[in-house]
């Protein structure tokens, strides 16, 4: 039970819906889940929500590359110099370097920040205190954006404040390497193995490998084999449904909002338990990415389909030598696998 | 366990996300949960889902009165000859008579329904066939749209393809008396009770009595004290967080997209159990209403304070002669409770 706190380096641990070390800045709530101090390397993971109109103004980092994935609500963006208008699974990747800011549209934005290579996200504990609420609050306190420096890796830029809300269109396809782009909620590189779908957000070549974010979703089904890694951490969001996993020495259920951190050396699995059940996984470093090209077979739609495609373990099984994966458990069909015309 | 079935009439049930009987029409899956033989009224609650662009075409009904809550995407609506753009969380009231259509303008589309008064809700068997699937089909597969008729209360209406685009704005206040409305996700009527936020999106004069519609979020709390009413059905549906409900002679836990019956004669209960946690609940009858009003403080945020507010069960015993509750445990004051300077 973690109450404005977080466990110990490279531990295993969940934090239900909403749990986390929480600052409020004015109209923001900042939630802080995962630290360097848990991770064992210069990352954050952080939840941002604030009242309709609450803005985080135009900022960059020099060593931050960081990823938002809109959780809920309606966000208006800045990124690079064009204005998007961001709603439930959009995804944005913002290379260190640059300038970026956002505007709750409404009164339900929330938005899942994982922060990686500098301490940018050290800029809410300057910005404001510890807060034992779990939604912002609504007064209207003035923020003094000038706490931030490079010290916190954000330095904040003249708006202009050009006002021109022509939204740019969103990418249903992120661009290779290191650059700026929205992605629209559900596109991405997408591929199937067994019953589930998997979309890659980021792949390796827009955080030049330090990280891929990746979608899964799929129907009620069978747990994936137990599984280690070396040296790559897991970070697991649940946006649909209920998952059950296994980490490290237990099961742990989570619904919508709840986040599990897997650190290296700690076995752990995942099954699907609701219809129609999502997650939203981190995984760093970048370099298991070919784990995924291996196990699936591409994929044009964008939900998982009524019969199952194969699952291509036989050839992760065949590159094992060159994955940070050690298996477990023996991997068996999933249960009612046909074979698919294609 | 029901798999593509529903309960018998007026059994309390839960249905976990996505169950339901299902009904594939093109791109678009109508999950149906629950009809007047659950019920026992003219009523139907369905989520709707669909491809992007999937299009449901302008109609109108003589003798439904339906209403929308925006549970998931990006959806755009033509309601009465004005257009708009819905997102998470966004109301809409449709009165009978008032024409109507929409399209999934991403790939996340999700709309509830609860359609009461009339038999639209069965324009689903007419269009599609069951299925097994819980997620649409991809396949652009022709609807015969001509198969609506009175029969099933849907008249479709000749768009005369306007595409006019211009959004028009959602309602911050939604008008008294039987009116088509878009109402911006969280705006409503708001008041407080305890640490709990009330927003009612739909009053007993936006249906005229049939059935009232409101939002219910707080923090981790205690239970309410159980109770039962004799005429009234609620219909509760968890949006975020989780809750445990008492419903009859047990526990059951509910989770974001699980759906909870409550018929008339049955003792209830709810208990938040995650930080912000947030359900929906259609009440019908809709002369309930009231009891809020003596439960509650008016309250003009957004989201549920830090400080809790008086807890104004004094005021519900003052008028239990003229509602239908039967309070069937000593209620207390909510832990914590503290006074509070308005």
């Amino acid at each position: 039970m973690h109450q404005n706190e977080l466990p110990a380096l490279r531990a295993p641990y969940k934090l239900d819906a909403g749990e986390g070390i929480r600052y409020a800045f004015g109209n923001h709530l900042a939630t802080l889940i995962a630290r360097p101090e848990q991770l064992g390397q210069r990352a954050c993971g952080s939840v941002l929500t604030g009242a309709k109109g609450a803005k985080f103004p135009l900022h960059r980092h020099l060593s931050t590359h960081e990823a938002l994935f809109v959780l809920d609500g309606v966000i208006s963006l800045v990124l690079a110099g064009h204005s998007y208008l961001l709603t439930p699974g959009d995804y944005v990747n913002i290379p260190a370097g640059t300038p970026h800011g956002y505007e709750f549209a409404d009164h339900r934005g929330k938005l899942l920040s994982w922060a990686f290579g500098g301490n940018a996200s050290q800029a809410y504990s300057r910005l404001g205190k510890l807060y034992a609420g779990t939604v912002y609050v609504a007064a209207e306190e003035r923020i003094d954006w000038s706490l931030l420096d490079q010290a916190v890796d954000t330095e904040v830029i003249a708006d202009g404040d050009k006002s021109n809300h022509e939204w740019s269109p969103k990418l249903t396809f992120a661009p290779h390497g290191i650059h700026p782009f929205v992605l629209a909620a559900s596109e991405g590189e997408r591929m199937i193995a067994g019953d589930q779908l998997y979309t890659i957000l980021g792949n390796q070549t827009h955080s030049g490998g330090v990280f891929i974010a990746l979608l899964t979703e799929g129907p009620i089904g069978q747990a994936i084999p137990r599984h280690r890694h070396e040296r790559v951490t897991e970070l697991f969001h649940c946006l649909n449904g209920e998952m059950e996993m296994f980490a490290g020495d237990g099961f742990v259920s989570l619904t919508p909002g709840d986040f599990l951190h897997i650190p290296p050396a700690t076995a752990h699995s995942f099954q699907l338990k609701k219809h129609d059940t999502r997650f939203l996984g981190f995984i760093t470093p970048g370099e298991f990415e070919p784990f995924f090209h291996y196990l699936c077979e591409p994929f044009d739609g964008y939900r998982y389909p009524l019969v199952p495609f194969p699952f291509r373990f036989d050839r992760v099984i065949q590159h094992l030598g060159e994955l940070d994966l050690t298996v477990l458990e023996r991997p068996g069909q999933p249960a009612g696998e046909v074979a698919h015309s294609r």
